[in-house]
């Protein structure tokens, strides 16, 4: 969709880190979606590094996995 | 500036978490800008919370203030 993005920009890693969240907590993308009030194709859009996601939506994906916000811009990090 | 904006909205947490690294580093938000290649008037918006400030604009503060984006979140975090 955007080749453009290097794979160590942001919002790759972003995106790695999220859906490596969501797995571990056995969400599908249409669950975090809904029950963070984001569409699921938006979602998507993020998990695969083509979006420059906000702050309040980093907030909501949080809250929905139940984890710091500052967890899911912990991009090095494996849980 | 936004009344609307609850004192524990994420962007009045982000602005107060920012201030506070940034003035620990001894920056103006003139030099924060500067260095961060963003509107310094953009900064002062943050800082007061009145931005939904998106992930490039986070990173691109974190690297100028020598923080894991990660820190920027941490809003409970003092240092």
């Amino acid at each position: 969709m955007s080749p453009r993005i290097a794979p160590n920009d942001p919002r790759r890693l972003f995106g790695i880190r999220l859906r490596q969240l969501r797995q571990g907590k056995g969400l599908s993308q249409e669950a975090l979606a809904y029950d963070s009030g984001i569409a699921r194709s938006y979602v998507g859009d993020v998990e695969r590094g083509v979006r420059n996601i906000a702050l309040l939506n980093i907030c909501r994906l949080a809250a929905t996995l139940g984890e710091p916000p500052s967890a899911l811009l912990d991009f090095r990090r494996k849980t």
